[in-house]
């Protein structure tokens, strides 16, 4: 298996290329990221991700800015570079500030020390948080 | 070193009952969680995490719900146990609903799930997310 | 202590150059890859982890092509760069098609989503799962 | 929001109750397991957990058993006692034997220790895996 | 396959009885721990981790106690709980008092809370730090 | 929000250029490194990442290099590579040899190993390890 190439519009199949049409329509962009151009190169992975993609991160009872800040939590704890990149500038579009972007990188750096605190020091669950 | 002991604040020295105190002030609580009689075994860690943690958590550009979505986002990705099953009840405190924790899960799991995808078909940064 | 270097076959003491000299010879390579080349400033670490590595990947009850897909699951949930691409190249040359890689990394994403999911929604094991 | 509860196949609404049906046709079991049950609680994100995992699982160019294996491999590197125990069951059940589970741990260990490896004498690529 | 059962000294094989003996005599503990047990039903996978244990962990530049404080550091990073009993366990052994106790936690969890400030923010590697 | 661009000194507010200081004055070098740099972009969260930092690296009853030997193990875990390159430079300052480098990289290797083998099998805690 030689090294995988993104799969650019031109070159998609019929198959891929309605899911590119759809992602650039829901999100009125002129081109998708390369997240989408090498997850092509499967394209039932291409299709089924974007699926559950837009249904969670369609508005709901969490706004989208929060659930871009969710995400961009999730990705800087599990290190993700690409992923920070992306969803970064998806949260900024969405309307994160400079300085909600310091508030929401002290709780990730936060929540991270208090998490090996309390595994550190193997804190039993209080019952009260049990019910 | 024997299994380290919870330190209630009957047995708390005048530093460490400071703390519990102004936990309790700040949360309106009638007493400090586990988290927080563990870590007091290091009057230091107890200080020093509460002060930081009463800091990042104040309301900000980020509002005290979705900082405790945040935590939760975190907490989840780690395994963190005893942070999950705090961190709900300070969320549901905060205005979760069942809902929203609905929400949060999924956009936590498919946070995760693209993490990986992104990282194993190791997708080069668009050099529009770069500037 | 000044940055590594990657030691060379020329440069390798004799100890380091035989263990390079099973490596090549067990996978009928011409030079051992960087990683290699980098533990070997410490040999003892070369040399214990080559004799593991050797072991553990060798033909057994599980074989070698999912042994390969197996090391590139638990590189890819850890983040590992180096080991992504040291491995999908052993993992093609052990017989790793195109579809295989999506399957593989599609498997990868689900398992990461449904960890956290029940994780996060601290699920209980079944009474059937502890028998 | 208090504690989650499981639901139960007789309490399930008729949407929750139709994705039971399907993972007990598709499985051949009596009963969902506790995943499927506290997942419920949100719908969408049991039905579209259990359509994606229905997609990713089916045969394909990798064999049931291996998909099993990749799924614990997952599943310990994160950490999830949960999916350890339920994957164990799943593997098991697709033919896994006492000796597979043990390579199949061998190589989960031995890849964490070279990922770190890896990362730690920070390794560069080969110019060979970059083609 | 049924869950796995510990093996204890009676029962074990001559081959696994030796690591056993071995690590009774090197530790001077007049039993193994459950860690050992549980693995010995993969008899290949017991001797080479204790035989690698064994080397690494024996006195160097970095004397025993330190090495235990290490291991604690990423046990409890990986949330692995056993790791964190049994090592907290074996450092206290080698001398680890209260204090030094929470000193390692604090660091561990400052390590962890910049590593995430580190990767979240992006920064760029120094030029001096890459010599 | 673009792309955060590092602080310099000469650019700082009075806020930051004070935390600066202390920086160059309490490790004697003449300027501060990336990461600073970088978080600075958050005044709040360089004041309180440095003052915690201070105080837990300072001389305790684990001396500094064992706190850097420490720092770094969990770096490696995490896989933060700026974290590993400021730290190894750092533990280098401190006294690390590259016989020291090696063992560490070698236990936390083996640390990582021997997690995954607990938690994949399961292991439960002994008894002993409880008191």
């Amino acid at each position: 298996m030689p090294r995988l190439q993104p799969i650019p519009y031109e070159q998609a199949s019929d198959e891929v290329r309605a899911v590119y049409d759809d992602i650039k329509a829901t999100r009125n962009v002129p081109d998708v990221n390369n997240f989408w151009k090498y997850i092509a190169n499967d394209p039932a992975t291409l299709r089924r991700t974007w699926q559950s993609l837009k249904e969670v991160m369609a508005p709901g009872e969490i706004d989208p800015l929060t659930k871009e800040l969710l995400y961009l939590a999730v990705s800087v704890t599990n290190g993700c570079d690409y992923c920070i990149a992306s969803h970064s500038a998806a949260a900024t579009k969405a309307g994160m500030t400079p300085r909600m972007f310091g508030e929401l990188m002290a709780i990730i750096g936060m929540a991270n020390e208090t998490n090996r605190l309390a595994t550190g020091y193997a804190v039993p669950v209080d019952p009260a948080f049990q019910k």
